[in-house]
């Protein structure tokens, strides 16, 4: 019998010759297989669980036979009877490998694990999120040979983990000596390394082995709402979504307003940094208590946000981002502490990860977006549009990648829109209206029924959301009461009792249960507004493919929260988007927030993204004449520049116009970037 | 005529050949010389003149001709002009190398000259501090090329400087585009390089050309007192020096007292914390308003203290300092950013560097008293003594070093002294009793005459501080009043009416101005908190010299602000520090101060004492029998335990004792760690 053993390791396929008496948790580090561990192999974490074969595997070539590892002891034993370890599993630091023997290391034993991405790409995500959890028992302080807490947790962790000249933030040595006592100097050390070849830091402690993961946070933070996902940073699971209201928005509703606010009150962004920081801390609050998780265990945040957004959340006046050349002042990513930006009630010394800024108005928002979906592996071309305040346009392919932002307003977010409402129940989503008659019918969010459906209810309706009001102006534009000029018809020249006079305009009624109940329209500046802010979006888009050189794309994507509700007919009857086959334009759902997830999961997707940016060629629709043009020629439904021959195959618009030659209708009211 | 010349550099002797029409700055560059320079070689900093010689150099082997240097050109005259040039010296940035050369760097041209320090070992200190000022023009931004102001001016500063891989906190970051555009988009970087390794940081910008030098604060914060200097970091001069009292003296006056405040009003940590940083931000504002110079040119802040302020500045509850094993939360040395210890005034991103700690009752403070001593470089056996709240004691030689801390209360200080006060304007600080006559004349701070000279006048007398209370104590023993027990005699038994009884004991009147002005007396109390702290500090010296196994030292030096104004005779009737020749006990000032400046100024001295630590044995006094066996033993004054063979050389103690065989003296009162 030789002194040594064959060690194949599946799936990975790994193998070596091992001697034996070895721990499989050291085979597995000595052959380089991706067995966790967070005890360091005290048999009390479980996390190197591997299942034994047995008998012959022809394909390894190998034979095992019943005694390869070492029998059940009594640190499996207790665990089992304690914990309970599934049948055919041994603890992988206490099973000692005496023979030939193929073990397969489970999914969740593995450190970086692959996780599928439930997202229109599918894509596969590696987990190697920044920061681990290691176990680690310390030498207690001895008088004769005095030396800190610190240095010798440092020298347990070293010794222990391999990790060499960590750092550590005050907040987290003021909990030091606690955590150690408390623990009976065994704790917990989460350990950040960026990946950067900066210093590994010590970010939280937690006496003892702590059970639960260590979590994160993926915040997409946009002008008008403020996203967030908490994050199990061992496997990518979302725990928590949650999101609130920019309180900024007091300050202005678009961005551009919001810097006109400091420009006009020096000291103006000190308040909105303060209001944003407040408002990721409620963020962060909101999201442990909904998951049952404590604050303490978050030790990561990432987070996306448009150029002054970003700005304004590092307390950097962003008055430069208001006019050309449109000067950031760090565009790089950013390696923070997570306290610096508001988050001081997660783990004391939580890091915070900051994607990189594409251009001066092309933000880490556009950036997550490129992360998530990643046209630049793809052959084909895709346009991808992330709709918000402002949309985020990139075009590209394998060859090249092009960005800018547009600005869309917030018409699309509901706001300035005489009904308009975030999403939220009662809001209207869903509408249809007959071409015959004319009427209505809707769905509203939080009710699964139509509401010509009697088991639709009296629901209260409160209003209509962004993805709503498309529906309803490209659903008027479908059934004749909105010529493509966007006049909204009267009554007598519509057909319907539903077109009101307003002034010397009309609107459509959705919805009246006035006196008691809302009256929920369509106005002619509601029209205006959804004019204005498709023709921004599809100029941006245009002007793109201009640079690009193309007149087509082979696939449109729409990201955003509020992109994932868009219907894709809907949005071309509109001329939101450029004309493409229906089964072409799908929904990546909120892709910025994927690309802050895998950011917060995986150091190697911040590195991939920033050597991204640096290849996206950003083009400036604010100083470009050609944006202009765009923008006057798209203000058609759809519009007048480009032929739809895709949306022809599926609708037929009516060709009415209820031009009046008349000036007086209020359209063209703002153009402003934001 | 060869295409290259020869430049000999003095006064490094560096020599080699360049090609002609290089410019003596980029030969000093080439071949390694230390020649300084703000500006990068644009004519306008005069950082880096050199004085070219003449005619033959034989030492050399050279013969330098009139046309060695190019001649002098519009900008050196514009320079000479508007600013004044030295007769012969030449801007090295613009004088060219046209032949042979030999060419003088005066001191003020070198990066890291060398500068002597007044101090009583003179020794010579080498500038390298980890602060910076490097002039960099940068690019504009470019709508078409975008990229942050941070990044063109990273680029910059690698292009112009060799700096890479440049980071930059918040602080700075929000400075950057205002400063950038106020200096048309050429700045003075202070960039920050600790020599760790780590990425060197920015910490403040200066709109076009810094003209001033950048500065530092070496802070010395001690239990009572917190003395600070403002350090020009090019050559490291003083620039203005000031003290407060430690404001956390409200809370307790001696460590113990501070770490129980902790331990009977739990978070009272927080409000030291808080107490401390306000006061080091006042100090610095206080020093760069007597100094004159803008707060936001103080780049850098170097920190000496003992481990409890060290644990309250930083916010870490010393609570374990209090008890037993006396562990630290972390000992090592810390890079921080000043504003996190309160120094939030000074430039944005400012850094602090805090000297390592020896032990859990041996800090920073005594880790600067050896850096400025430097015993391990000494063949002979000196002993340290920094005098104040706590004694720091380090004994060695270049074989092995001991330290040791010792609690000696605030006695020394001026504290828990009837008459006591800190040291200033009024205080006495001399005194001579007349052995015959028992009268007693004096001198006190802010005048230059003794109390018996008709010059001194009738000035405020208004106590007694640390010095003078030692030179009181012993000046009583040497003249008859007390004996060696420390019992002071009764008017009849001495022989003056300045003896007067008080309850069970008596006291001496030094100066008596009542009803109108104050009494100054030294009272049995006063002679027993001085016997409880120099048997504190001797018992320390003695229980290091057991460990180092030897009866006698080489030298003593007397450390300390306090220790500056000690007489050694004086001291060692007290038998505060073992017997040794009058001539071999001197004063290195505040040696504590001293060290701190050297870290401030030097990268090399940061390194030389982090090193240097861990080679200090450190001996812990709180839990050795034998010192509270010579602490004992140490009452008596002189003391019991040893022959005083060089004191008597010099003066004859007196063979008086008053012991009435009474206990109700109210000796022994407290005995703390503190």
């Amino acid at each position: 019998m030789a002194d040594d053993a064959l060690v194949i390791f599946t799936p990975s396929g790994k193998r070596g010759r091992v001697a034996r008496g070895t721990s499989v948790l050291q085979a597995a580090r000595q052959l380089g297989v991706d067995l966790d561990s967070v005890c360091g192999g005290r048999g009390i974490c479980s996390k190197c669980q591997v299942q034994p074969g047995l008998g012959e595997f022809p394909k390894h070539g190998v034979t095992v036979a019943p005694d390869a590892l070492s029998p059940i002891n009594a640190v499996e034993e207790r665990y089992d009877r304690v914990r309970g370890l599934k049948p055919g599993r041994r603890l992988g630091c206490q099973a000692c490998i005496q023979g030939d023997v193929v073990l397969d290391v489970p999914p969740e034993s593995q450190v970086h694990r692959q996780v599928i991405r439930k997202s229109a790409s599918e894509r596969v995500m590696v987990m190697d999120p920044a920061s681990r959890a290691c176990f680690v028992e310390v030498t207690q302080p001895d008088m004769h040979e005095p030396s800190g807490d610190f240095q010798r947790l440092s020298e347990a962790l070293e010794k222990q983990w391999g990790i060499k000249g960590l750092q550590a933030d005050l907040a987290v040595l003021r909990g030091l000596q606690p955590a150690l006592r408390k623990g009976g100097w065994s704790v917990t050390a989460a350990v950040h390394d960026d990946g950067t070849g900066a210093a590994p830091r010590l970010v939280a402690l937690y006496p003892g082995l702590r059970e639960a993961p260590l979590y994160g946070l993926a915040i997409d933070l946009g002008s008008t709402t403020i996203a967030g996902h908490l994050v199990d940073l061992t496997d990518g699971a979302v725990l928590a979504s949650s999101g609130l209201m920019n309180p900024q928005i007091r300050f202005g509703e678009d961005l551009m307003s919001r810097v006109s606010y400091v420009m006009m009150n020096p000291g103006g962004d000190v308040e909105m940094t303060a209001a944003v920081r407040a408002a990721l801390a409620d963020l962060a609050a909101a999201l442990a208590e909904e998951a049952g998780v404590d604050a303490a265990g978050i030790t990561e945040a990432c987070v996306v946000c448009n150029p002054v957004m970003h700005h304004l959340l590092l307390g950097i006046d962003p008055v430069e981002l208001g006019q050309a050349p449109f000067a950031l002042a760090t565009g790089a990513a950013l390696n923070l502490a997570a306290a610096e930006i508001g988050l001081g009630s997660i783990a004391p010394a939580a890091r915070a990860y900051i994607l990189p800024l594409i251009a001066g108005h092309v933000g880490a928002d556009a950036a997550a977006v490129a992360l998530s979906e990643a046209p630049e592996t793809r052959p084909d071309l895709s346009l991808i549009v992330d709709v918000g305040t402002n949309a985020e346009i990139i075009l590209g392919n394998n060859q090249r990648v092009l960005a800018c932002s547009s600005p869309t307003g917030p018409a699309f977010e509901g706001a300035q829109i005489s009904s308009g409402q975030r999403a939220a129940p009662g809001a209207i989503e869903r509408i249809e209206i007959d071409p015959q008659t004319k009427e209505p019918r809707f769905r509203i969010i939080g009710n699964d029924h139509w509401s010509d459906d009697p088991a639709f209810g009296t629901p209260a309706i409160t209003g209509i959301c962004g993805s709503g009001i498309i529906e309803a102006v490209a659903e008027m534009r479908m059934a004749g009461i909105v010529d493509a000029s966007g006049l909204i018809g009267a009554a007598e020249q519509v057909g319907t009792p539903r077109c009101v006079a307003t002034g010397r305009t009309h609107e459509y009624v959705i919805h009246d249960a006035s006196p008691d109940g809302p009256r929920i329209t369509v106005t002619q500046g509601d029209i205006r507004a959804i004019q204005l802010a498709k023709s921004a979006l599809y100029a941006g888009a245009r002007l793109l493919m201009d640079e690009m050189g193309v007149d087509r794309v082979d696939r449109v994507v729409l990201a955003g929260a509020f992109g994932a509700h868009i219907s894709p007919k809907h949005a071309m009857v509109l001329g939101m988007i450029p004309d493409a086959p229906l089964s072409a334009v799908t929904s990546a759902g909120n892709a910025a927030g994927t690309g802050a997830r895998m950011a917060l999961c995986s150091v190697t997707a911040r590195r991939a993204i920033e050597a991204q940016v640096h290849n996206i060629h950003k083009v400036e629709t604010a100083i470009e004449p050609r944006f202009q043009e765009h923008f006057v020629a798209a203000n058609a439904l759809p519009h007048a520049t480009d032929p739809f021959p895709e949306l022809a195959r599926i609708v037929t618009l009516p060709d009415v116009s209820f031009n009046t030659g008349g000036s007086g209708e209020g359209g063209g009211r703002r153009r402003r970037r934001g």
